[in-house]
């Protein structure tokens, strides 16, 4: 069986402005994947996209949430990026959790979700400080609205504290980011195949 | 000696698209502060302009935060209105945090940034559960880029878990609300004035 | 296969002193289970043993921790209750992921915490708001350790903000926490399963 | 006019057992406030201390609580020390916080807690990540209970992720730690002067 992953990548720059510590982080784990057979594709920027701010699953009038939102969901893994910012997890990522808010009413008639079934993990990165209050917010609100977390699912990189370097500066990829990866790869991979093979039942 | 407040409300839909509890939660602190000669001017509904997402003072081209920016300086107290998702701040609140991340890096010779001396306040609603953990948010983030915390500095609502009532649809003013809004209003007073008198020497 | 679980009470109180709304709460979700054929235990009341303050499985000496590590580790499925103290995890619900911190140094040849293939659960009770903060900070501390979070993992209820009635003395036991605790309890029951069929290989 | 701090460390770990980073922090902060006319006394480490849990200002039967409680309202500034782990505050940290729950309820003729017009900073180390969310919580917890927080309260070293060099063993005090704890020691002692000479009404 071969499974896929949808990335997204949480940025509060788009595309071209400069390039992602957040992508960086991405393909790691895209590395990670690999030796599992899940192909991630492509990470969505989310900021190169009009998604607009509510709770629900279209907010009409080019709203690009619509495209993204089936993007993740034909996946059987998300891998959700985000880079820290005041400590916390950026407000784009937030946009995000805040649109799968919907899910909570697009229940099935076993009143499954659109994500049931559908493992999500995060890949974290900042200059400093704060990977433990992100991945806190976004497993939080991703159970909330039916993702499933497998053990360890969450690979991050800071700096020490009040630092600035990037994790896509870093001269080498740090042992224990790879070896973390490994496991959330791993894991993730593992997870999502029993629950495609056997969905919750509702 | 008068003082001035700004209000922002971080609701996720502009002014036209419902009626916003954040601004009655900030109505409420309006009548409170008023009683201390605290003018609080009408709510900057954040939604209703286009503030870009970043981390600088001015994100160029259309941005909306640098005329905000300047109402926000130009008064003594801020009160921070913020809805809950998902049992955090909203992202548009987040992304206020975000841009005043600028304050750290525009210190005069001091060192003191331009919201040394300001005190900020949360005005925070939702139909259940959250307020403690966008309360963290916004002080941590608010102390981090110079704001001073006066003692209870949050006023909020939220109804019983998993509910959906609106603050602003209830039929009185819960009594609670009130309290904590007098003595909200009245520290967030007093110590603005006291900063205003002997401002931080940096 | 009948699975098993082991629920710990975090209350700061010990069993003597009064009725526990946590005890209550996982009530709810031992009725859900027992629709899936999972035995949860009497609940471990921390605060009724010596957990000492540290982050290894033995602190010597009377520690309470190593007895109560055996009885977690022996089920399939942890239900975590804990009240809300401050809008957050009670300081004993603290102590006790303190404890598991241990596990990410007891793997095993392939790499496995001694929680990998269990499933983690939420109940939490509080007089109001602070739900989705203790639930933020125990997934990401349970999901850190080992634990696997199967989807909508947290079971809560809270009152009305600033109010102060007890969930053991609500007349009746609300809808929605019964809903949610169904979801809940099939949710983990099914990944318990398929987890102790087919263990994570590291 | 001379002020007075006092300084609390909630590490694990009792005096003897090992040297603390905590500690050391607080010596950071201790220098700077001694610039200020400041005396931050002998830090209290809490675990030499049995607290107990609970959230009355007395637990009764040999409860170290009573008198700790009367230290920290003794001073004019408190200095939260706390370590990180599973990057949060530490269990003990948060217990401080739950005894200060009785502070809600000894209000004066004023409905001024004992708190009132005391101002408190925070001194946070850990190995790796957590310092933002461990200062959120404290912040959060400390304001609701009465505590002013001066502007950029939080002093706080961690290393890169996933690294374990503790704060106590580098080799040099960082450069940015020593200019932060110059400007916590600076607002701190401002703050807490004009509140001295004018308490808040109430």
């Amino acid at each position: 069986m071969t499974l896929t992953a949808c990335a997204i990548n949480c940025s509060l720059a788009p595309s071209g402005k400069r390039e992602s510590s957040t992508d960086a982080m991405i393909g790691v784990l895209r590395d990670a994947f690999a030796m599992h057979d899940v192909i991630v594709g492509e990470p969505i920027r989310i900021a190169d996209h009009d998604v607009k701010p509510g709770v629900t699953s279209d907010e009409g009038d080019g709203d690009a949430w619509p495209q993204i939102r089936e993007q993740i969901l034909a996946a059987d893994i998300l891998v959700f990026g985000t880079p820290i910012w005041m400590g916390q997890a950026s407000s784009i990522a937030k946009r995000i959790l805040e649109r799968m808010d919907a899910f909570l009413s697009e229940t099935d008639e076993q009143g499954r979700m659109p994500s049931y079934g559908k493992v999500a993990v995060a890949a974290i990165v900042g200059n400093e400080d704060g990977a433990h209050w992100a991945t806190s917010q976004l497993f939080q609100s991703l159970n909330d609205t039916g993702w499933t977390i497998p053990a360890v699912a969450a690979c991050y990189w800071v700096g020490e504290a009040m630092q600035s370097t990037d994790f896509k500066d870093l001269e080498k990829r740090p042992e224990k980011v790879a070896k973390t990866a490994k496991m959330v790869a791993s894991n993730a991979a593992h997870l999502a195949k029993l629950l495609k093979d056997a969905p919750y039942p509702g």
